[in-house]
């Protein structure tokens, strides 16, 4: 009998970020003095919001006073920042949820790893081509059946629906790595396919935040029937530059069923055993996001990056390339003059030291694309983009 | 096709310890006067160490500036943790650890919950009885059968050894709940077993720092033979008041292996695909806890609930009570004179206003036992200890 879970071997050799951040490290080390801009890895590089660190410092003192200390809190989270999630995020979209509905972590890449775990292991399951390797890789170490859903240039990268009925279907929108969003009318198409064929979709707005076009939907729950098929994932990393912090949130609504059982009380089940909630001065943070002052700061810092994603979108574009995304997200998606996106990452480094991340590691329908992140310094990123245009 | 996670089924309805949380909430309800002291739930009462809180808080000044802000960290934690860990942590008892074989994560109920992904569903799982209740709800969760090994006061809480083949081992020392520690001649006994077995061990070490006999090993590693077989887990939860912070470790050695293959890279793999790492600032805190000052500052801690544990022991021996645990551990195992532990903790709560653990919520074997923890305030616990007293 095998031991290990064979499941492991369907990976490929390494989890791309880890891959490529190797593949720096190497070149670095071979050129000590090579001056590298990193666009690759989709990391914030603006410091925290004043009022961000102020809670900080705030909860922190709690910590040290016996009679302000706060050990193990809720697996779910603290009332009081599922409540200022649900006051600023939710009600001002015209969205209702219960505070049990709401269950905050420490990341949304924690919670898409591990919400299939309430699922069969041979639940089939669809995702987007190109999309974030977590819903595929924590699907293929389950051992299920991973079904490819093409999104190109020709369908506007909003994903084709399944030819075959599945179970769970996983939809990114603003999209990583593509950076366009989906339309309240294509969202609409999956779940009325989500409703017809009993498909539960998993909802990843992680980039919501950097949506500009007011017509598109910010959080699924505004569409008619979302509640009883959609769970919705956002986190903090990069609507508030919490990276490094690690907090996010994920929304299991009462109405969502599967085979007549509820979900909400399954997922409650599983963090209450195998997680314990989120450090008390990080969740003191994620509520001063919502703040007043909160609000004002965090705005600022996502114009930052836009502008910076302006700066990629139409700089790429003068200099002759054809380029997506930029404009809804913090992501372009840059069509390449070449289909091998492994070897233009090379080239790029080599010849622009500008660090980017090969389409081919987003899936199959990646290759021939490179995405570059909005997230860095603006004078790094226009220094990027010049080195890019004398690229030819 | 069933498309849930069927073996959700198999767990009881509600994790234990939010079980007991909601009947103590109904009891407040109903008895808002009412003067609770609670040692049930084993969570620390001592605000974060002074040495601590200055980290904490320099780390959160480092996020405020755009020189000194960090995003995403390295998914197994910070170079300067995982070598902390190593110096203050291994070198003092001998064991030099590679720093790419430390894990930092928020916690070991996470790791503990997580790790046996690594594995078949098929494998066979053996645990303690009573123990944790983490270790056997994961496994049921993924399917496995789990066997238990009774540890009674007559093996002296030293689970027995599987009378037949398992290939995996759960072993918690100093143990939750009894308040046992493994000698080192128990101890080598499982290590020889899972030599002679392939079985590998996964070891729970979270309340090490708790140990006052310095005959008894504070890692496994300190044992022969243990790295080829053997992962060790270990909290800063109560080691040092982190309950509230979340950070813990696992060790993963390079020379184990299953079936030919090592589990260090399996697991690297499963948390950089799952997990984001731990909040910077915890990471410093973590750090800050081996510092000079740290170390004096926290020694104080496991004092002063050391003690605690000495007046709950010999407070209830004195009452003419058979106790176990207190010594080696903050956990005192009650010998209930009913063989009925719930019906005990209602009682105790409604005659006592006393919050304790129903042994039976540990396993089988717990039942007829009453875990009652060391981390309350020092006057409170003598309260409690008169409460029960005169409880006759």
């Amino acid at each position: 009998m095998n031991r290990l879970n064979e499941n492991f071997s369907r990976l490929e050799g390494d989890y791309l970020f880890s891959e490529i951040a190797r593949k720096v490290e190497a070149y670095r080390r071979a050129h000590p003095r090579a001056d590298l801009i990193r666009l690759g890895i989709g990391d914030v590089t603006l410091p925290l919001a004043p009022t961000v660190i102020a809670a900080l410092h705030r909860a922190v003192d709690e910590m040290a006073r016996p009679e302000t200390f706060r050990g193990y809190g809720p697996e779910q989270g603290y009332a009081f920042l599922r409540e200022a999630i649900q006051q600023g995020e939710y009600a001002p979209r015209g969205v209702q949820l219960e505070p049990d509905e709401i269950f905050v972590s420490d990341g949304s890449k924690c919670d898409l790893g591990n919400l299939q775990e309430l699922f069969s292991p041979r639940c089939r399951v669809a995702i987007a081509d190109p999309v974030y390797p977590v819903y595929r890789d924590s699907n293929l170490m389950a051992g299920r059946e991973v079904l490819l859903l093409p999104a190109t240039r020709e369908n506007h990268f909003a994903p084709e629906l399944p030819t075959t009925p599945v179970d769970l279907l996983y939809l990114c929108s603003p999209n990583n790595p593509t950076g366009t969003a989906l339309t309240r009318e294509a969202l609409q198409r999956y779940l009325d396919y989500a409703r017809e064929h009993g498909t539960v979709i998993l909802y990843d707005s992680a980039y919501s935040s950097y949506l500009r076009d007011p017509e598109l939907p910010r959080s699924i729950y505004e569409l008619d029937g979302a509640r009883e098929v959609a769970i919705e994932f956002k986190s903090f990393s990069k609507a508030a530059g919490f990276t490094g912090l690690r907090c996010g949130f994920a929304v299991v609504p009462h109405a969502l069923k599967v085979d007549g059982q509820s979900l909400n009380p399954r997922w409650f089940r599983r963090q209450c055993t195998k997680f314990n909630g989120v450090a008390y001065p990080v969740q003191r943070a994620a509520e001063a996001v919502y703040s007043e002052t909160g609000r004002i700061e965090i705005a600022a810092q996502i114009a930052y990056y836009q502008e910076n994603a302006r700066l990629l979108r139409e700089g790429l574009q003068a200099a002759g390339y054809e380029v997506y995304g930029g404009e809804q997200a913090p992501y372009l998606w840059w069509k390449l003059p070449t289909a091998d996106s492994l070897a233009f990452f090379d080239r790029l480094l080599d010849k622009c030291g500008v660090i980017g991340t090969p389409g081919v590691g987003f899936g199959p329908h990646g290759e021939g694309y490179f995405r570059l992140t909005a997230f860095g310094d603006r004078e790094r990123t226009r220094e990027a983009v010049s080195r890019i245009a004398a690229l030819g």
